[in-house]
């Protein structure tokens, strides 16, 4: 008899798993269970769906079920796993299109069990999706057609978006190209919070330009409907912000409630995140049962701890990793340091490694430096300044992090720091590299080797 | 007595020099003696002087010789350097301005010596600057202004470029930007020579549907002109081509005339490839005398030998570098990657490390991967092909070098690879490396690492 590899959520990590398993082991059974309508899709593309950037929502899905049936990968959409039960290799499926089938499960069984069951909004408390009209979250591709329709039909006026962090902002620039009166509600006192206080402020600036309101440091109270149910306004400590439609951007958290809920039974150990532990091929402390992506914890290479944030870029590579070992091959995740990118109108933000508050709080010495410099040779036409921070350990010179806030190109730049990270570079070797330069894009000093210069200095 | 810094050579590497000199020692005397008219420019600019893009040449100078004079930093312009007298420690210095200044020196002592003279344009044989009219090169402020005045009182029609390297195809962007019918007359088969041909094709059919004209495996045999000495056409090995405006663009070799027709009293020691070779201070084999910038070596990180590919943002490192060492300061010259970019009208190239040719031609080992990937999630608008290359050393898996040929994001990218060459990174580490991911400019498996992993599978 064939092994059988079961795959809990067919998302990024899920279905690179799944397809890289395939390649290596033309002779496994596959078989995925996803809980929404949808596998293999770019969920960060969502925002750019609503705004009508990208007309049709399919063209988000990289690969659809038929094509992966086609790989001898068999995908079971509106399938909901509700059990793990490890002693007898089994998980209970609930078919949710099925009359009654959100009840009625099967077991199905399985030989290795990968469990990438992504991550899942916070929510408000005392409040569930549907319990009002016009709210929304951004996750699933139905979550967007849901917004996107919303927004054809009933022309909202005030969007108000609780939350901001990455998908806050990206959801705000939607509701701007829109045409909606945006306000964005943050609890903590700055946008997008793993950032530095200083360079959120440069994206915090930008909104206020474009007219998006900010209320920060304060908190939500409560979401107010009409009486046909649909929400007239966000109550938050500081106020009450007229809405008739509402995001919930509060972040995520990972989706373990499979896990946890069968805690006995199931065992899967979580890690000090609150995400599930693993190892470097992705196995979990149960035997063969996996996971990884927006579910699980990832090793970060500069704390040398089990993290959790969740990206699609680790999604895919701990997929991948899952999906060779689960195949017979061996891989391993040798970690991340921490990149991450926003756009939010014309600017991009972007970090690696750690923040200076991050190093700060985590015990280590640092030395800040922020500087702003042209993107482009001075004497190039359209140049825009950017901005620089670097987070270097004292003593040692070496780099633990840095920030950038600028256009594209400013953007983009963030990679030359994390590659940086990734070898434990430190602040003169980065001085010292030998960057490009070519007047349209890049000045005969990069800001990145001036700010390494500065760094150096101070 | 204050100790005197002379500084023949007034561009990237001598200003760097003479500027951080003076930040280490408020107590050097320090002299600048410059060829031409300016001092402190970005000469890579020029093309977009001449294109109109730049209106104003002054724009592309950093900072003036006044500037300068605030920083107690003299600098005579017109003044050319004609022999280097190391025994008395002296330079004598022809004001060019001057009545018969240009053969009557003086002589001007130093106690620390500082050799900048730059990189010369590649001439053909049996041909001076100023034989014809309408014929050019392209390197200092002079030649940008004449070339563009030239352009608008003689309105020429058709533009031949010879050499197809940086300099030639910036410039045929500029002259398609002026409305000329513009040819391109290369000697080796292919544009942008350190390239691998198949990388260089790419910037080639960029040229070709832009109805640049390339002639390429072709070699000059005569320009040719009119009765009134003006340029007429180009007489090449494959055909003669109309020409009322020429660029020569051959290339730069070091400026070493000064020490080397002095060389039995300067003995300034050349390395192999005929430009001055340096320790890591930029001393030169002479006790005092230091060189840097585009008439000196380079150490080439990866070959360990001394290279000559000169560039701003080596001459300017090693400007500082040097100018550290002269003003009392310890610093070294680490070397380079050799990277390297150039904007062709709607594409960027870039390349670091070896090519797969240099390489091959080196003795190592090799294994080449080439990828065509987006350079953008693939649902956002827009997006463009991005062409990679990398070159792995067999065995070891180590990363040698790098090609990438798309848009503005892509060239940025090679600043990945060089970081990744500085510390001797394999494709393994590469294809792990956490990039930074965000739909529009970014997929989630940036074309870096499609590439490693494609690499990493051959």
């Amino acid at each position: 008899m064939k092994e059988r590899l079961v795959v809990i959520g067919g998302c990024a990590a899920g279905m690179s798993a799944a397809s890289k398993a395939r390649r290596l082991n033309p002779d496994l059974e596959i078989v995925v269970y996803e809980r929404t309508g949808f596998v293999s899709y770019g969920s960060c593309g969502l925002p750019y769906y609503v705004s009508g950037l990208i007309d049709d929502h399919n063209t988000l899905v990289v690969r659809t079920p038929a094509q992966f049936a086609k790989r001898d990968i068999q995908v079971h959409l509106h399938h909901e796993v509700t059990e793990i039960d490890t002693e007898n290799r089994r998980v209970r499926v609930n078919n949710l299109l099925e009359r009654g089938g959100a009840t009625r499960g099967r077991y199905e069984s399985y030989d290795k069990l990968l469990v990438t069951t992504g991550g899942r909004p916070i929510m408000l408390p005392d409040f569930s999706l549907g319990d009002l009209a016009g709210v929304f979250v951004m996750r699933a591709v139905e979550d967007g057609v849901a917004t996107r329709d919303f927004v054809q039909q009933e022309r909202p006026k005030n969007g108000v978006i609780i939350g901001a962090g990455y998908i806050g902002l990206e959801m705000a620039e939607s509701f701007h190209e829109l045409g909606l009166e945006t306000t964005v509600i943050g609890r903590p006192p700055q946008v997008l919070k793993r950032f530095d206080s200083d360079m959120a402020q440069i994206v915090q600036d930008e909104l206020e330009s474009k007219g998006i309101q900010l209320s920060l440091g304060d908190e939500v109270k409560a979401l107010e409907g009409d009486a046909q149910g649909r929400v007239r306004q966000v109550v938050s400590s500081k106020g009450a912000f007229e809405a008739d439609l509402v995001l919930l951007a509060m972040g995520v958290q990972p989706n373990t409630a499979l896990v946890e809920t069968a805690a006995d039974t199931v065992g899967v150990a979580l890690g000090q995140t609150g995400a599930i532990a693993t190892d470097s091929q992705m196995r979990t402390n149960l035997p063969d049962v996996f996971s990884a992506g927006d579910c699980a914890e990832a090793h970060h290479r500069i704390t040398g701890r089990g993290d959790y944030i969740p990206l699609g870029t680790t999604a895919n590579k701990q997929g991948r990793v899952a999906g060779t070992n689960l195949g017979g091959g061996h891989a391993e995740f040798k970690g991340i340091v921490g990149t991450a990118i926003t756009k939010v109108l014309d600017v991009y933000a972007a970090l690696t490694g750690l923040s200076e508050k991050e190093a700060r709080a985590l015990g280590y010495r640092v030395q800040s430096t922020t500087i702003k410099a042209g993107s482009r040779a001075h004497y190039y036409p359209g140049g825009r300044p950017m901005h620089v921070k670097l987070v270097v350990e004292e003593g040692s010179g070496r780099l633990l992090g840095g920030q950038i806030v600028g256009d594209e190109g400013a953007g983009l730049r963030i990679d030359v720091l994390a590659t940086a990270l990734h070898k434990g570079m430190t602040i003169e070797e980065l001085s010292r590299l030998d960057l490009a330069y070519v007047p349209p894009i890049a000045p005969v000093w990069d800001p990145l080797l001036v700010a390494a210069n500065v760094a150096l200095k101070e």
